[in-house]
């Protein structure tokens, strides 16, 4: 986000077909929350798709990657990284830590899928679980960024946009955004 | 949660095979981000089973209803309505206003599916935008239901759970869980 080092997200691993909506939810998660950019497994092209055109018709700045290399993504990584994980330590516990460490260092958060080898725990600075509760991957992912970016990522703006929907008590309204 | 008045979510809308992960994952989050209860539309049947089972492992109390009257379970309601969309108000601006009724009376937060019609948005006291993004139901509602109990839900204890996580620096520690 704006004024933050940069956070970008990793999806660890994709089932084409079975895992495309969740996949999509992630990278979704990942730009409205305050995210730079989310890399995914190379075969979740069509999940790719979908959040950058989402990205082409809401605006960005927000990059949207595709890696053949999971773990090398990791260990080349220069920064913290955050692996959210339900055996991991509470949200609570660490996110003043997280917190600090990322206001000076870029901040790569991983996200799972079904199997996560024990070399991605190794690699993380904090195995971090939103409750250590079965849920979602999406929902902790959501709580994550919006506790490391303690709530300013919902006013962030967003530039290059083809529209934007206009906050309503009732009703939809979406306005098409006029660069000038 | 215990020591709040009820918070239910109602999944407004299932289709059976393409929307069991993303059911299942609404009711997951509900259950650990401090809700009582998930309805389900009544084809949302292997949803509702997913979530009975990490209930009765992991504990509760948590509730899985399901229903063939979506549109009846708003309209009986008896207390404050929350639906959630990218087109509502931001969560910022209204959620004190939240808070502060939910103190006094029960909360339904309604999570759309594909189609919500009109009477929804009609029948809500608030319409409600975590972000006014294209994202995610899921990661909406984690969010929604963190701000609402202020983070206290990541504290929350569960009851005649026959295992529990317990948070690990590194690895996986479960327990099984003996009542006495």
């Amino acid at each position: 986000m704006h004024g933050h080092p940069e956070v970008a997200v990793l999806r660890y691993g994709h089932r084409p077909g079975r895992d495309d909506r969740m996949t999509t939810h992630v990278g979704l998660t990942a730009r409205a929350l305050g995210a730079d950019r989310v890399v995914l497994p190379d075969n979740a092209t069509q999940s790719a798709e979908t959040v950058r055109d989402i990205t082409g018709r809401f605006g960005g700045p927000f990059e949207v990657g595709l890696t053949d290399e999971l773990d090398a993504t990791i260990d080349r990584w220069e920064g913290a990284i955050v692996h959210l994980t339900m055996y991991g330590e509470r949200l609570q516990d660490v996110e003043a830590d997280v917190r600090e460490t990322h206001a000076e260092a870029p901040l790569l958060v991983v996200v799972g899928g079904e199997k996560v080898p024990g070399d991605v725990y190794e690699a993380a600075d904090w195995n971090l679980a939103v409750t250590n509760q079965p849920h979602s991957e999406v929902a902790g992912l959501a709580v994550f960024l919006d506790h490391l970016f303690d709530g300013a990522e919902l006013d962030q703006a967003y530039e290059d946009a083809e529209q934007r929907v206009v906050p309503q008590e009732l009703g939809k309204r979406v306005e098409d955004v006029d660069e000038e």
